[in-house]
C-alpha cells in the first residue's frame, strides 16, 4: 500500500515549562479505516529517531515504514481491523514542528530558542491530533523505546482516552547509564564547531558531531552477540591487518556508514531536544513511586522486553509489571528471547507479532 | 613511599609492521628490591590510559599510583617480597616514546608519522627493559584490561621468560562491540578540526574530541548498577528540572569533569594508536584457535574477571580458561562478585588481593 504524510495544524500548544508554542504542525499518517463507532483507532508511537511513516510504501520516498513488518493487512496491527495512526513527535524534524521549523514571529528557524519540551508535551500534541481526527478514545497506544515512554505517559495522564497500552523495550525513567549515553551524543554535537550554538540552518550543519552521536547510539541498539554474528572480526577489503588508520574491521565501516546516513535525514538540534525529553522523563514525577503514578491508570497493559536488550534491560519492564500487578491492574508481560538487543522490537518481530495480535483482539472484544 | 620515574633508552626497536623505531625511551618505576637470584621480579602492565606510576607517592606529582591499593608493603604485590616493575607502553604519552615524542630525524613530533604499533611491539619493548634491568625470567606478569592482553602476549611469545601470568578483566581478542567503542572514540578525535590530521602539537589540541572519547570510555568502565548507586537521578545544583541544556543530572557533570580532566594528561594521537593496538590484538593471530596460541606457553595462569564487567565480560575470560584447562596448563580462575563493572580491578580489590597474594606465594615457592 502506498501511503502519504498529512499535516494538521494547531494554533497553540501549552507546554509543561509554562510557555506555549503557536502554529504547531503535526505530520501524521493513517492506515486502515476508522469504524463508525470510532472504536478501532490505535496510535503508534515512534522511537527517538523515527517518524510518522510507520507502515506502507511512502508516496514521497518509495521506502517502507519503520514498523511495516508489524502494521498492515493481516499483520499484528491488522489494518483490516484497526485504524492506525502515527505522527512525528513534537521537537522532531520530519514534518512536525521542532527546532528546525520557522518561528512565525521571527521568520527564522527556532534553533535553540525552541522551548525545552517533555514527553508530556509530545503526548499532549498527540491528544490534539486525536481530537482533530474526531476520536475520543483510543483502542490502544503502542510503541518501543521512547515510543514506549509515550505509551506509559498516555495511560497515566489520559486514563479515559486509552483502552490499552503496549510499552515495548522501554522504561518508566532513564537510569544514569541511559542519561550518560544520551549526554555523550549531545556533547558530540555541541563540540562540533559547525553546531555554532544551534545556528547552522543557513550554513554547514554539525554533521561530524551528529554522526558520532549516532555511532554511539547504534552500538547501544545492538547486542554483543548480534554484532559478533553480523561482523565477527572480519576485515574490510584487506587481505590482512593493514596496520593503519583506514577502516580495518567491518564493524567500523558499518558504524561510519550509519553515522553518515543519519545526518542526511536528522536534525542535530532535534537530537538535543528529544534526548533531553527522554532524560527528563520520569513517570514518578520525581517521587520515585511508580505505584502512585499508575494509581489513576485504567488501561490494560501489555509490557514487552527482549532478553538481549542491554540499553533498556528487562528489569526495567519488570519493575513496571510488578507495580501494576501489585495494584491489580490488568497487565500481561513477555520477555521475548532475541539476540538482536534493543533493535529486536524493530527487526525480530515474529513472536512480538503474535503477542500483540492476541492482546489487541481481546482488548477489542472486551473494551471497544 | 615516594617513588620516581626512571627512563631507559634503546637504540632501536624492530616492529611487527617490518619497520623499526630508533632512540626509544621507556619510562618506568620500580618498587621493592631485586633479590640476589633475580627471581622475585614482577612486571605490572597498565591499562589503556595508565602509566608507569603504579604504586607509591609520585615524587613529581604527589599523587598515589593507579594500583597503589594492590602494590606495596604487605599488599597483594608485596614489595617486601617482590621486586615490582611498571613501565609506560610504547605509543604512550607518559614518558615512553609515542606519537607526541620528537622524531630525532626531523626534530618534530612524530604525530601520525609514528608507526602503527601492536600489543606485540609493546611487549617487545618491555623485554628490552627487563634485559636492561638484568632480569632473565620474571616471576610474574600481571595487569588488567589492556594490561591483561599484554600478560597473555608475554606468556605466549616469551614462554621461557615468565613463570606466571595474571590476566585480569581482559580478552584474547576484541569483539566487534569492543572495537566499536574504540572506533567511536577515534572518530570523535578525528572529527575535531583541532586534530588537524594529528598535527596539533604547536597549536590547540583536539580537546573536545578527546573529551568525548573519554566520556564514552567512562560509561563502559562502570556498570549500570554502580552508576545508579553513585548518581541515581540526582540533579546538579537545581531544585527541580530546569528544562534547559545546562547540566541537569550528576552523571552529566561527572562525565564532563572526567572528560575535561583527561585532556590535560593524555595525548589524542596516543589514544588513536593505543586503541588501534587493542583492536588489532588477536592472540590467535587470525586463526581463531586459542589452543594453538597457548601451545607454547609454560606459565602458570591466574585469570580473574568481574561479575558486572560488561566491557570485558566474564565469558571472554572463561574462554581462555577453558582452552588452558583442555590443554593441561596450570590455570586458576576466579569470577569475583562486584558491582563496579570494568573498574572493579582498580577499585574493588579486597578479594582480588587475596587471590593474587596466594597465587604469587605458591608460584614463588614452586618456580622461583
Amino acid at each position: 500500500m502506498t501511503v502519504e504524510t498529512h499535516t494538521a495544524q494547531f494554533e497553540s500548544i501549552s507546554l509543561e515549562n509554562g510557555t506555549s508554542l503557536s502554529s504547531v504542525l503535526v505530520a501524521y499518517q493513517t492506515y486502515g479505516e476508522l469504524n463508525a463507532a470510532k472504536s478501532n483507532a490505535i496510535l503508534i508511537l515512534h522511537a527517538f529517531s523515527g517518524d510518522a511513516h510507520a507502515a506502507g510504501i511512502s508516496h514521497e520516498t518509495g521506502k517502507p515504514g519503520w514498523w511495516d513488518n508489524m502494521i498492515g493487512p493481516g499483520k499484528a496491527f491488522d489494518t483490516e481491523k484497526y485504524f492506525m495512526i502515527c505522527s512525528n513527535v513534537l521537537g522532531g524534524c520530519q514534518g512536525t514542528t521542532g527546532p528546525s521549523s520557522i518561528n512565525s514571529e521571527t521568520g527564522c528557524p527556532y534553533a535553540m530558542s525552541f522551548p525545552v519540551i517533555t514527553m508530556g508535551d509530545m503526548v499532549r500534541v498527540q491528544t490534539k491530533l486525536i481530537d482533530f481526527l474526531g476520536i475520543e478514545r483510543l483502542l490502544a497506544v503502542a510503541g518501543g523505546s521512547m515510543g514506549g515512554m509515550q505509551a506509559l505517559e498516555w495511560a497515566v495522564t489520559y486514563p479515559d482516552r486509552v483502552a490499552a497500552a503496549v510499552p515495548i523495550a522501554t522504561t518508566a525513567r532513564h537510569t544514569p547509564q541511559q542519561i550518560a549515553f544520551n549526554e555523550v551524543g549531545r556533547q558530540a554535537i555541541m563540540a562540533d564547531p559547525d553546531w555554532n550554538d544551534g545556528n547552522y540552518y543557513s550554513s554547514r550543519p554539525p554533521n561530524r558531531g551528529l554522526a558520532i552521536a549516532r555511532m554511539v547510539g547504534h552500538i547501544t541498539y545492538m547486542s554483543d552477540e548480534s554484532m559478533r554474528e553480523k561482523f565477527g572480526r572480519r576485515l574490510r577489503e584487506k587481505e590482512k591487518f593493514g596496520f593503519d588508520f583506514s577502516v580495518d574491521f567491518e564493524v567500523e565501516s558499518y558504524l561510519r556508514y550509519r553515522g553518515s546516513q543519519f545526518v542526511s535525514r536528522f536534525d542535530a538540534n532535534s537530537y538535543l531536544y528529544i534526548t533531553k525529553a527522554e532524560d527528563y522523563f520520569d513517570l514518578t514525577n520525581g517521587t520515585g513511586s511508580l505505584a502512585s503514578a499508575f494509581s489513576k491508570a485504567k488501561a490494560r497493559f501489555l509490557v514487552i522486553s527482549f532478553s538481549s536488550d542491554w540499553l533498556y534491560p528487562s528489569y526495567q519492564s519488570q519493575e513496571i509489571v510488578r507495580v501494576l500487578r501489585r495494584s491489580n491492574h490488568d497487565v500481561a508481560y513477555c520477555e521475548l528471547p532475541s539476540n538482536y538487543g534493543h533493535d529486536a522490537f524493530l527487526v525480530d518481530v515474529a513472536e512480538q507479532s503474535e503477542v500483540v495480535r492476541g492482546f489487541l483482539a481481546s482488548t477489542y472484544k472486551e473494551r471497544a
